[in-house]
């Protein structure tokens, strides 16, 4: 089995035995991922990068792979596929020459 | 190659030829995980769930899971490990036998 | 004083009080801001919007407010007035006729 | 009239000019404030505090405080009443002896 493929087995199963899949519809997934980033985001609040700790992080950090492999389960969306294929489209928007060293939005390049 | 590994070897070369490293400090992976993550449940917003475009949704989920992966390798973690981890943790805050059928917080089971 | 004003006046006694200016750049005060309405926003998740328990919408709402304000004195914005100005270029952007009972966005009009 | 009372009434006649309260439902609401407020800071983001474009935060700012203004209205909650009344919690959850000069959280000094 693929690495994503287990993983979100792994959380089908944490899922199913509590009867979840219930709550789980597209909409509070994405709504589960933002909570999660807000977690993560706040370990970064008022300090300097290397302030936060990495213990918690890494916590955070879970919990927002979580509901987007969860997300991405409901559409059946292989992660691997579509990170690859958004790699590709930015490549586009975001062209070696213009882009190096330059952190500028593509629509202001 | 791990999966995971492929996926992150990926968007580094994607990174490093465009020379955005200096801009990928930890703390700023974090707020480009929450805009994305923003974007995303935008297409959510007033809508029932089903209504939601799934072309859109997968580029954005795409987006989510890029600086993800991003800020994981910042801190070498293995992102299957964290997720498993995660999962054993919340086995232990969410017992079969109470949260069965319910989504309430584990602080307040 | 405004009302607008007596709010962020309170606000600032507040801050001033602990010392905290030196953390409240506006970036961290706009990150400040994700965070608490992530912290709002959790209080909906998988749930329908009237079993949101009142009290704590109440209060996460009023830590919204709060780094909404601190951040609008950072560039003394009137709070009112960008509002108001807010409203009005809406109004451009969203016709009432092609507009009325219809939620889709502007650039999909 | 109060000013924030003005700033909704204002907010109200141009969502019922559209016939959109019937997507304004509490939980919206909050998805809707979580969207702008990653808009917002998108303006920060690969930057430092002071090279975000005050323009652009003004108006990304203002989207913020009409949908928390119209989350209040909700619920009928004050707003000047709610901030005060959440100053005077913090103050005691951060008594100034303790916190001055220390942005550490209240459930970690």
């Amino acid at each position: 089995m693929k690495e994503t493929e287990e993983i979100i087995q792994a959380l089908l199963k944490f899922r199913n035995e509590r009867d979840w899949e219930q709550f789980h519809n597209p909409k509070d997934l994405a709504i589960a991922i933002n909570v999660e980033v807000g977690e993560l985001l706040e370990l970064f609040l008022w300090k300097n990068a290397h302030e936060a700790k990495e213990e918690k992080i890494k916590e955070e950090l879970a919990d927002v792979f979580a509901f987007a492999f969860l997300l991405a389960e409901k559409y059946n969306f292989d992660v691997k596929e579509i990170v690859l294929e958004k790699i590709k489209r930015n490549a586009e928007k975001y062209p070696i020459g213009k882009s190096k060293g330059n952190a500028t939005k593509y629509n202001e390049l």
